[in-house]
């Protein structure tokens, strides 16, 4: 195991989160909040932690499978630490627990928040937030790629240790180019999305904050009642718009800006997530409308409602623990199947869940003829075993996990509906879930146990467990 | 497709059931409660139609797979139709869909019922409700397979599909043979169970009932608060000893019984399901002494319960809906897992839950080592691929039935906690749930709609899914 290459790449990590750090500090000074130290102290010593780790030379830049998933978890980890350090020092929150797990739900994308009144938090506290989002969302590992030089022969490993699905692949042959692109489409629609807020009537500090959080598919928002509180349309629909975006495969746009537009509808996950949006909207839709009154007021909350769940953003328009059962259990099976591969929505993925259900009826049709040889094919080519394997395995841990996770935190003595769709929504990095954990409730009255369960569910979801887990494995840490 | 093949198994298994019903219409007669023709009826219109079907000559013997399949599906669809018939014409159960519910639920010994008032009906009903269980548990095919001569060459295609697990082969090399061992040992564990019963204390017509039960795993009782109205530690623990010898693969036993008892304990699964029963029963033990004052008395609770889950049995000897949530967590878990292969239980039974965390970890090792080749062992041998396929594909459609029966029963609008469960309790053919579907509580309350999903799922749990799914397969029924 390269140790050196690991620590250097950690020193990177940490030196981007140093200077993203300068961002809120400069919002801080120029606010007069008082709180800038909360923000300079944690900078400097990651900016000098970062430099001085610099300074580690590996001896090759050769870096294993292992050292990938090793390097990317760690990262996380670390990441996690360092950013809960601004809300601890500033007493913006005051135990430690609640700052990690605000940091954790910020950088995984989750948007679980332990906060009862964000309002009363000042604007720097809060742009962190948001921002935490923003970075967890692409990654801040290919940010570190995307900037940075000479990131190792090995860097590929990171990348799909990083990268959500089942299939990783580059956009063009140079990695780091590739990562300079994804940015590029992920800092445009950020910005596109702060100018359709504005043009709604929104402040620019709740235009920017609200679309740093809608891209990493976050759910984090500076107001108390999340978007419900514009109580306008039109942010609702840009928004919903721009949560539907964040969910694609970034990939697709990439295929637009060279002009081939028209593969994008050939994509299988594409069309199946369309219509898996659609079915699902209009059966709830259908099924709240003795809620609503009418059909179309029906229908704008099921799309908004079922757009937080599928793109696992976890933003607010209604409180959906409110409607009928049936619909509840609509937006529980949008979370657990989550968004596309390749964006920064979190959940299974709709390629996963495409991939077992092809493979589920190969299989059973080879029940009934034992001796017919089909091959598995996904967008017209035939699938590796490999990422068949993968997928199998990454189902069995995603089931366990949410049955795992249920079981720790209903030690809390919570009810079984609340205990369940908390450990659904942290593994899919939803954000909000059932019953005590509604989009009007928030996560502070649970045991610190709890907590950690929870933090535990959101970095294996958003690294998609196998990195999490890879660092329980001793085999992970051999010299060879 | 041999469709003459199918009629006449068909009409085998109907002839099986005309003469079963002989047994109630001989203890109505006894008993003189007026309801015989309830029996008669049904009895002499079976056994006509069984004797007539039986005269169809298939052109061969032949029997394809698919067929096996087939057999299998409708026969338990007639089971289910004709085995209602009694509490219909009796008017011991008013409504229609109630009347096929209960015989859904006795045949594929879930054991959930829509009675209010068990102890209302005449004895010679009740013997008929016991009676569903103990010839659902093995399996009514498996009976005809073992008594009636020519079979065909292709009976072990129905055995394949009739008995549970994912690897099923012959105890010896004739599978008439098999199936006759089968039922002698499922024929001496309830003599055993109903003369221990009666040392206990019970009544003759209670000892049989409540073992014929048990040895479905089924859960039917004879007393509106079951195992709990006898108040007998004694009656307690015999139960609980046969729960969980009938959630034992019957295997086993014919390796005692030739002398090979050490084998037994080589068995993973067996091994495994010990493990998963101590593991179980001690921390709810611990989590319930709150509830109970002393550990003994927990622990005493904790394993009934725990065995009624695991077995799938739903027998009641304390109410689990009002334990903290973690047991029943734990309870549910217990449910989805089940018993082991080859036993009368349900649920995805504990071989395949150790085949896909095996196939878990051999996977996640070769993300992590691409290049290296390790064979997955089960029992110290290989497994087949094709095993492996068919564990993967079981998991995926358990889970997709469990989502879509939880989300059509919600339909209902009961709480969530109800909902799942149910669909849970359903498939596994264990029969209480959790919340509003607890064991003291019926099913009586929701609408014909749920039950018709809630007897799909049953018959699916018992079938494995894979008979009941074939059915739908226009594949399924092609000439050639």
């Amino acid at each position: 195991m390269n140790y050196k290459m690991i620590a250097r790449m950690l020193g990177r990590v940490i030196l981007i989160i140093g200077v993203s750090l300068l961002i809120p500090l400069f919002i801080s000074i120029g606010g007069r909040d008082g709180i800038y130290l909360s923000f300079l102290i944690p900078s400097l010593s990651m900016l000098a932690i970062g430099v001085g780790m610099n300074f580690i030379k590996p001896k090759d830049n050769q870096m294993s499978i292992a050292a990938g998933f090793a390097i990317v978890a760690l990262s996380w980890i670390a990441l996690s630490l360092f950013g809960s350090l601004p809300f601890l020092i500033s007493g913006g929150i005051t135990e430690y627990m609640d700052c990690l797990f605000e940091s954790v739900s910020g950088f995984t994308t989750t948007g679980a928040t332990i906060l009862q009144d964000v309002e009363a938090l000042p604007r720097s506290l809060l742009f962190w937030r948001s921002f935490t989002h923003w970075i967890g969302g692409l990654g801040v590992l290919l940010f570190v790629i995307a900037i940075l030089p000479k990131t190792g022969s090995g860097a590929m490993h990171i990348f799909r240790a990083e990268a959500t699905g089942p299939q990783i692949g580059k956009l063009v042959s140079k990695l780091k180019v590739t990562a300079r692109i994804l940015y590029l489409i992920h800092i445009a629609f950020t910005m596109f999305e702060t100018i359709a807020l504005l043009i709604c009537g929104l402040s620019f500090f709740d235009a920017i904050n609200t679309a740093l959080s809608t891209a990493g598919t976050g759910g984090f928002s500076v107001r108390n009642a999340s978007i419900a509180a514009y109580d306008s349309l039109a942010v609702e629909m840009v928004v919903l718009v721009f949560m539907f975006l964040f969910s694609i495969n970034y990939n697709l746009f990439f295929l637009i800006l060279i002009g081939k537009a028209k593969q994008v509808f050939k994509s299988e996950e594409f069309r199946a997530y369309i219509v898996l949006l659609t079915v699902a909207i209009l059966s709830m839709a259908i099924n709240i409308i003795s809620v609503y009154g009418s059909f179309w007021t029906a229908l704008r909350y099921a799309s908004f409602q079922a757009l937080i769940a599928s793109s696992t953003t976890g933003f607010m328009s209604a409180d959906y623990t409110a409607w009928p059962a049936f619909s509840q259990g609509i937006m529980l099976l949008l979370m657990i199947i989550g968004s596309t591969a390749g964006s920064t929505g979190g959940g299974f993925k709709v390629s996963r869940f495409l991939i077992l259900t092809k493979s589920f009826f190969k299989n059973s049709n080879s029940i009934l003829r034992p001796r017919s040889v089909k091959t598995l094919k996904f967008d017209g080519k035939p699938l590796d075993a490999q990422v068949l394997d993968s997928v199998n395995g990454f189902f069995a841990a995603y089931i366990a996990l949410i049955i795992g996770g249920t079981l720790l935190i209903s030690i809390n003595g919570y009810d079984f509906a609340t205990n369940f769709s908390a450990a659904i929504s942290c593994l899919s990095n939803v954000g909000p879930g059932l019953s005590q954990i509604g989009p009007t409730q928030n996560f502070s009255d649970f045991s610190i146990f709890s907590k950690l369960v929870m933090c535990f569910l959101m970095l294996a979801g958003r690294l998609e467990i196998f990195p999490i887990l890879f660092i329980f494995y001793p085999r992970t840490w051999l010299k060879k």
